[in-house]
């Protein structure tokens, strides 16, 4: 390549990058996150297309990850889960060092992953990136290509001297001896994840071409954003297996137990969750319980009832409320994901993602396409976690309005219990009516087989405890005995 | 023991935890923050303990850490590091299940860490109860205790049954199987580290009296301090190793460089940081680059020299802006606690734990008693930083007032730049003086020869930036070779 084109080249970079620079300020004026995913092959030179992405850029806009992801975290969280943690808050970039791709491609090589897992983490990328996309975020994917010839030569100069030879893995080795194999499986895992959103290949041996290259999808990316906004996904729906679901308004409030039945019943049912706990985690399943209800229902109670008998190493209580800024400007399951339990381990969520379609359905906090999307999008995430091994059960504490209102007015009336009671709870409650109606749509769209929803009875409290604490124990033998 | 006895113990340990949870909202209002540390031996029966103290709380008030020590973990962090990523928020109490004593001692009786070292880790335990103490956190320190034939018997009934089996650990056996040396190793760790903040030894073959022994601690302790407000320490110096550092008036800022000289020398230091980077990650040493000094100093162009040559996956630019609201109601130092870099890694501070000493300070978002225990506090901080392996360098990007006059004007003027200019920095302008005599103080007192700070001359930039890298390269170069 003659001189003057190298020159213009590396002027033509420069402008590029100033140009980001440039675009830095209104990408965080308008809130827009962004996704640069780099893959490619070892010693294709990921690094420094990176580094001549960011080094115009203000340090405070953007991050560099490199999921390390180690085989303890690996065995203990689903796989998205570090790349899920990492995804950026709106107005900065972060810049994936390989990702997804990666992971998936280097497992079904290894055979640590069946063929029928790898086809439900081709999926589950897909659903992640779909999500993301729909929830405003930019999402550039690059892939760095080089010829196996050129990669053997680039070994071999690596490995020449002490400073360079760690950069080359055994992984990577391997990786050249199966380059044919591994071409294949990079182009297919393209194929089956480009149709939302595409991949670019760069040729990595033409370094600044690749740069230019990447610059520019960067650039061009960012200025369209910039001119039509936000882009919001609208509603999709996959049709999940649904269970039968009541209306609210059906359910018979009535059962109560009296307190000899409760006693024996809740000593023998923690009794044997004590136990199971110990198989639970001997299995390394994780175990998610999802706690909704209406204010005062009694779910503070009976999560007691439940945590009780539990290894307190063995399990969190995870309470929701309103999202901390940092989580306001990330995609709306990031405070999920970041709280899922290890393997083995219970993570009870008093209040969870459904407040998506509830509170922030109706206090308008989110708009109406993010609420409708959000019954497919938390299907498709709870699919993800059973898909992992988690048992995930999710219960609605259910009391009728007359029963609220008089632990309102108990609560009132009780100095040391006054501090459950806020102004909220009664602007809850004038709008019974709208979430009885959300809640319905909720049960109906949600309750899956693999993620079931079950309405608990909890006018009377005590038969609330031992109903929930019933399927907690059943529900858990079956997937125990499913692992036998 | 007597029937009634038994009955007895109950019912004082269900006030005792009634106490606790009443405590719990003037615990909240007053925003304490409560440490639990339970330690003692395999099968003393921690998690029954810690049971019995969280079964009635409101799950949103206290967390259980189990800090899992995963061999990675270990080796890339400094060994306080997942203690002090878990301190409690104001308000909240954190129970560690086994922490920093059970690490020290383990270590120390598996030969993995030197006499020596365990020195150092008994200093840092000592240095960081002290600073959460004097930072208002109460502490509560308990060991559970069981002789060998007690632990032996349990041993024994675990292992009996496949639910239970895995409750024992190899590590376990091992311990039993040398109990008298951990006991020596135990008494000793208390015996060194009990000064400030006691060891209280409860009875584990005794379940229900341990229980409430512990229970009567932690009311009385929250009584205590409930009554007498949360306890702020007075400022205490060790005095460590300082260097000479000249007043900020004295600093001649006249040095300068042309263009030329200037492209000469970011070429070839440049060239030669990016070389270190390699070994430097090769050696496994963390980097740790601290930026102060004046709006406008330049800070951000110099942190981008430095970066440049660095591999994207080997550093990263921390940002520090105003604290969050968790990290706002949690010590000033977890912050950067949570931010240390891997080893081999990079980390550039923009702006650091240093705001305590110089903003903090003067907008009195901080006592008095805190900002002058801060010195030494920081000097501690920094020394368990070296000691763990990593360079620590600290630059205040320094000019005069009329250079920063000329670059807030040239910001004002510039439309690009004008983001870059706030009313904040001309309020810290008219507060000139002030600055100058707590940055004096702070060079005087925290420039340590383990962690040394450098004045840059900044009114030409170039200069500055040739400087830094100097030093930077430099000492890299010495950490290397002393690593040989």
């Amino acid at each position: 390549m003659k001189k003057e084109e190298k020159a213009r080249i590396r002027a033509e970079l420069k402008a590029l990058r100033e140009k980001l620079m440039a675009q830095q300020q209104e990408i965080r004026a308008k809130g827009l996150p962004i996704i640069v995913l780099v893959e490619g092959w070892a010693t294709a030179g990921k690094g420094s297309l990176i580094a001549e992405i960011i080094s115009e850029l203000d340090p405070r806009f953007y991050n560099v990850v490199t999921p390390i992801v180690t085989p303890e975290a690996e065995a203990r969280y689903p796989f998205l889960y570090p790349y899920a943690k990492a995804i950026p808050e709106n107005g900065k970039i972060m810049i994936y060092d390989a990702g997804w791709m990666e992971d998936c491609v280097r497992k079904l090589m290894r055979r640590e992953i069946t063929k029928e897992e790898y086809k439900k983490r081709v999926r589950a990328v897909n659903e992640f990136e779909r999500q993301l996309h729909d929830g405003g975020y930019l999402i550039l994917k690059l892939f760095l290509d080089i010829s196996r010839e050129e990669q053997q030569a680039r070994i071999r100069a690596f490995r020449e001297n002490y400073e360079t030879e760690w950069r080359v893995s055994r992984e990577d080795l391997w990786q050249h001896s199966e380059y044919k194999l591994f071409r294949e499986s990079y182009e297919s895992f393209m194929d089956k994840t480009g149709k939302l959103i595409p991949w670019h290949v760069l040729d990595g041996e033409k370094k600044n071409a690749a740069a230019l290259e990447a610059l520019r999808l960067l650039n061009g990316m960012v200025d369209t954003a910039l001119e039509s906004g936000r882009t919001v996904g609208k509603p999709f729906e996959e049709d999940f297996p649904l269970l039968e679901m009541p209306k609210l308004s059906e359910v018979d409030l009535s059962p109560a137990l009296t307190d000899e039945e409760y006693r024996a019943l809740l000593k023998k049912l923690q009794k044997r969750l004590g136990e199971l706990h110990n198989v639970i985690y001997r299995k390394k399943i994780p175990v998610i319980l999802c706690y909704e209800g209406w204010d005062a229902a009694g779910k503070g109670g009976n999560i007691r009832r439940i945590a009780k008998p539990l290894d307190p190493r063995g399990f969190d209580v995870m309470p929701i409320a309103s999202p901390t800024p940092e989580e306001l400007h990330r995609q709306y399951l990031w405070r999920f994901w970041t709280r899922l339990p290890r393997t083995g381990h219970f993570c009870i969520f008093d209040r969870t993602w459904y407040g998506r379609v509830m509170v922030e359905r109706l206090e308008g906090f989110c708009s109406e396409d993010d609420w409708k999307r959000a019954y497919n999008e938390i299907n498709e995430f709870e699919r993800q976690l059973t898909d992992w091994g988690a048992v995930v059960l999710k219960f609605w504490i259910h009391i009728d309005q007359d029963t609220q209102l008089a632990r309102f007015n108990d609560r009132q009336n009780t100095p040391e219990k006054q501090w459950k009671l806020t102004e909220e709870d009664w602007r809850n409650r004038e709008k019974w009516p709208q979430y009885e109606e959300a809640i319905d749509e909720m049960l109906q769209k949600t309750s899956t087989e693999n993620a079931p929803w079950f309405i608990i009875e909890s006018n009377d409290k005590k038969f609330a405890r031992i109903k929930t604490l019933k399927i907690v124990v059943d529900e858990l033998e079956r997937a125990v005995a499913a692992r036998l």
